[in-house]
Formats: C-alpha cells, structure tokens, sequence
C-alpha cells in the first residue's frame, strides 16, 4: 500500500520509527506493508520517491538537519499527480484557518478515490459531511481515530455499536486542560502548570487552542458530527475555557468535596443536537474525578444499554501513532 | 436470516420483546430481519414453526403458561436437523457440567457451518479454542459479545485494535459483588445485599456462583483465551470469592482510605498467562474504586498504548440484549 505522509511532526516521527527502527517491538505490525512514496512537510522541505522511501533513513536524516531538502512541487500538486493509495495527513489542527488547508488535502485525494486516514481534528471537526459523503461517493475510507483521545478505537466502538443509537454524550477530551487542572487544584499556578505540561510536551505550542477550550470544542464537533449527524463545526460548540480559574477557585471546590474538569456535553435539544465545552465541578466519587492527568474519558448514551465509557489512562508518545496504524490497517482490509 | 432460540430465560424474554413490542423505540432495529423457526428450553418447553414463529405471541404465551408446549424433538436434534441460519444459546453457565450442554449446543451448529451467538458463558470459559478453531473451519461466526459486561462491546474492540497486541488486563467483572461490596461498605449485613440483589433479578439463583467468584473466573477465562491464546478454563483461575469478607473488615478498609473491590487479572508471567480473582483493596481515587453499585470494568493493556479503560455504568435489562443484537448484526452483515 503506498502512502503520502503530510506533516512530520512528533506524530510522524513517532509513526516512522515504530515502522522502523522499533518495529520488531510491535508484533502486530508484521502484516503491515506500507511503501512511502512521499513526504510534505509545511515549511521544513518534502521528499518523493515513487520507488519507496526508507523511511528508517529519512527520519535520521530529518533529525540531523531539521528539514528535508526542498520541494520539487507543492503538496495539492503532488496529491493531484502522484500515485500512492492512501493520504496519510499529520498537519496539525487550524481554528483559524477553519481546517486548511487539511480539508483541501483530504478532499484532494478523496476526490480521486483515495484513502485517507488523519491525525488532524480540521478535516472531521470543520467539514465531515461533506467528506464523509464524497468518501462515500468514490468508495474510499475517510478515518481520524486518533482525531480525538488519540489510538483509543472511539470511532470503531462506534462503527461496532450496531443496532443500538446514540443519544447523546460528554467527556474529558482535552489532555492539557486535564493536567493543568490537576496541577491547579495541587497548589500550583496556572502559567507554572502550563509550562510544566508545554515542558512534557503535549501541550499545544499555542496554549490558547487548550485553554480556552477550541481543542475540545473542535473534539466535540468531530464526535457529534459522527455520532449524533450534527453537521457542526468548533466555532458553534458552545464554549468557556479555564483560562480565568486560578488555583484557589479550585482548592476551594476541593475542599468541599468537588473535582474542577473541562466537560465537554452533546445532547439532543428540541430535536436538535447542543454542545457545550466548560469547566464544571463534578464530585469526587464521579468517574470523571478519576481521570487524572493526562487521562481522557468518554461517555456515551445509547439507547439501548445504561452509559459506556472509555478512559485513556496517561497516554504516552505512542497512543496518536496507535491510532493511524489502526486506520491503516482498517484500509489495507478494505482494499 | 432464520435463527433457533435455545433458553428463554430473562435474557431470551427481553430480546423477544424488544424485536416486537418495543421494536418502533429502537430505530436501529429497522435492518434486522430475523425468523425464528425454534425456541428450545432446558424444562419449559418448545417450539418450532418452519413458516417462523411470532415472537410477540410467543412470549405472551410463555408469560401467561410459564412454559411452551412440550417439544416434538430434543434440543440436539433439532440443532442437527432443523434449517436455521444462526444459533442464539442463551441458557446459563454451568460450572459443574463444565459449560455443557451449552457446548454440545455450539458446536452442533458450528459443524454444520452455521453461525452461533451466545449470551452463555460456558462455550468461551471452557472451550474456546476447540470452537473457534471449528468456526474457522467452517467459515462461521462464534460469537459471544455478551458473555461478558453485557453488551459493552469488549470483544469487537479487540477486534479494532487492529496492529496491536493485548500484555494483560485487569477488571471488575461481576455485578453481584460488586454491588454487595457497596452495601457491606454502608454497613449492611452480606445475607442482606445478596437477597436485595436477588430481588433486583441480577443475582443468579445460586449466589454462590457470584459470591465464590465463579462468575468472574469464567469471564477471566473468556478474556485471557481470546485476548492472550491462553486455552484455560474457569477452574484454572486462582480464586478467592467474598463469601468470608464482613461489612466490619469492609469499613475498616474504608476508614483507611480504601474499597475493597473483586479483581480480576491477567498477565504473562515466564511466558506462560496467570490469571487471578479475589477481593483487593483498591484507594479511593482509583478509577476501580469508582465502578460503584452494578458497574463493571476492564483496563486493558496493549504493547502501544497508555491503558485502555471501557467502564460499564449501570447497566440496565436490555444492555445483554443488545449484546446479542449487535452480534445478530454482525453474522447478517458477514453473509
């Protein structure tokens, strides 16, 4: 199966070395055989090779000099022309830029009956309709499992739910928020927190995307728009982050017993779908107050059965790559 | 797709009203054409019609005699004769008979390549392997979603994982205790919440199934033979019940800060898979200490990821139905 990496960041460095260096440490990856046939990067040079990319070598290379060389055209002209079977998109989310330009690249190879499988929370967050609709059209496999709690199989729970609706859900979507909040209720400062976690790094480089909820909002939107056909983007989520919580609001709901979280919520409303992203005080003995640090949690309402959960415990460096190795394999199965 | 019921226990009752009377509620229901040409219990009767028997009349009938007519032929006869497309056993487990005739029951359909679906947990405790190999075999479906946490659905997750190998899991697999240890720790007596358990209707019949940990040996073996190939059966697990815990040594656990809870684990230890269940004691702010009254819980760990939480809140009648519906979709969509 040839693909076409876009973006090669730490989700795509992470993912070339599990199929490289690491991968006699990942039994379950000897039946996937994936030829790279190039790499884009945004503003750090590209790579093309119709034959195969080493991707052991390229990963070095991309290390040692934190680039590749420049780009013999640019990634809409190369996901227009080269021939690979699946877009592997790994930019990273704009709210700004409402998805782009992750929407044009999906949509680039979608169009052409491509697979594609993304990491970027754009595509589903700001355009799922209509992709998963051209998807649809031209048989191809639009997935973004790791779009939201990383490899944790949200979305193949989902497609595995048969029979039973969804009617509703909420969450802890946003890993920074979570930790920060932790850390607040500790005694620590708000800046000292979010310094902590940009230090470990899986905080945004723009702290704002975590704290002021659009992470979680674009999260939201993803799940309603899949679980629940909202047809909603983030800028719709209603939304209040945690920016003006200081740690003494949270000792003090605390001590009387109360957890400070950033819950997301969907729910059916007079027959339309609401979403919401703020903080809330949940009580201690409430699964949401045992999703510690880094920890996310999903729960969700079916009409069938009493709430399921899903809790990713400390997720490390490897759960996003977790999470597009699953949906490649999803398409290899498919073709 | 033409389905034999063997058992018509709460379980079979509840899935035969929710495929008629309450069909309109659940919409998801609408792409499921099932007839039944048998309905067999272990005391009460039968029926068969190969014309298909309506399911709605038949479970009036059944509530208003307690029993069908008495049957023409025995189950195993009908299983080898009648022309049906997938058994659905719902009787119940048997640790003395070593999960017979439940077995007897799958493997007659599997031989025949028909599919089976069982609520029961017998068949995967004590004979996985044998009837999974024979499913293979035959092209079948074995499929056992509710065998364990109802219709929370374990098992088509770990078939998501996709690329990734499961190391081990812990969990809280049966109700019943968990929910007496709940009453012993508010200071009720053990005969007590076990009769109120068995007032609720989801104590089995005979509590020491639940109370000696049986239950939740079976559901380990079902676990570790389909998550880490470890051919045991429930007798292989090392067990300890909570038959001899107090509501005084629960309080005292309690009044140090933590709950005592029935773990089961899995791992391999020298190559070879432990499997243990027996009251621990958990602290208060870990996610186990959370899964109160009813709940159940797996933490499932792979060689990727951070560890995999699937809670189950609350489950209400209809959730191991469902379990059994979603795998009723499963063998429809795999024809």
């Amino acid at each position: 199966m040839r693909a076409v990496f876009v973006g090669f960041g730490n989700v795509g460095q992470r993912l070339a070395a599990m199929l490289t260096v690491e991968r006699s440490s990942f039994p379950g990856l000897k039946d996937l055989h994936l030829k790279t046939v190039g790499i884009f990067t945004r503003r750090r040079g590209s790579l093309v090779d119709a034959a195969g990319i080493d991707l052991g070598k390229a990963l070095q290379q991309f290390r040692e000099n934190s680039r590749f060389p420049a780009a013999p055209v640019t990634v809409l002209q190369a996901l227009e022309t080269l021939d690979y079977d699946v877009l592997v998109e790994l930019s990273t989310l704009s709210i700004a830029d409402k998805g782009e330009p992750a929407i044009s690249h999906v949509r680039s190879a979608l169009k052409r009956g491509l697979h594609v499988v993304t990491a970027n929370k754009g595509p589903a967050a700001f355009a799922y309709r209509k992709l998963a609709a051209l998807a649809r059209k031209n048989k191809a496999q639009f997935l973004f499992e790791s779009a939201v709690m990383d490899g944790t199989p949200i979305f193949s729970l989902g497609r595995a739910l048969h029979g039973l609706s969804v009617t509703g859900f909420s969450g802890i979507f946003n890993t920074t928020t979570n930790f920060v909040l932790s850390r607040l209720e500790a005694g620590e400062s708000m800046d000292a927190a979010v310094r902590t976690a940009q230090r470990l790094g899986f905080a945004e480089a723009d702290p704002s995307l975590d704290l002021e909820g659009w992470d979680a909002a674009a999260k939201t939107a993803i799940l309603a728009n899949v679980f629940l056909d909202a047809d909603i983007d983030p800028l719709q989520v209603e939304r209040r982050g945690i920016g003006d919580l200081t740690s003494a609001a949270v000792a003090k709901a605390a001590a009387a017993g109360r957890r400070v979280k950033l819950i997301c919520r969907a729910g059916l409303e007079n027959g339309k779908v609401r979403t919401q992203v703020g903080p809330e005080e949940v009580p201690m003995d409430h699964l949401f107050a045992a999703v510690s640090g880094k920890g996310a949690a999903l729960r969700l309402e079916t009409d069938m059965m009493g709430p399921l959960w899903i809790i990713q415990e400390e997720p490390g460096l490897s759960d996003t790559a977790a999470g597009v190795l699953q949906d490649l394999f999803t398409v290899a199965s498919s073709r």
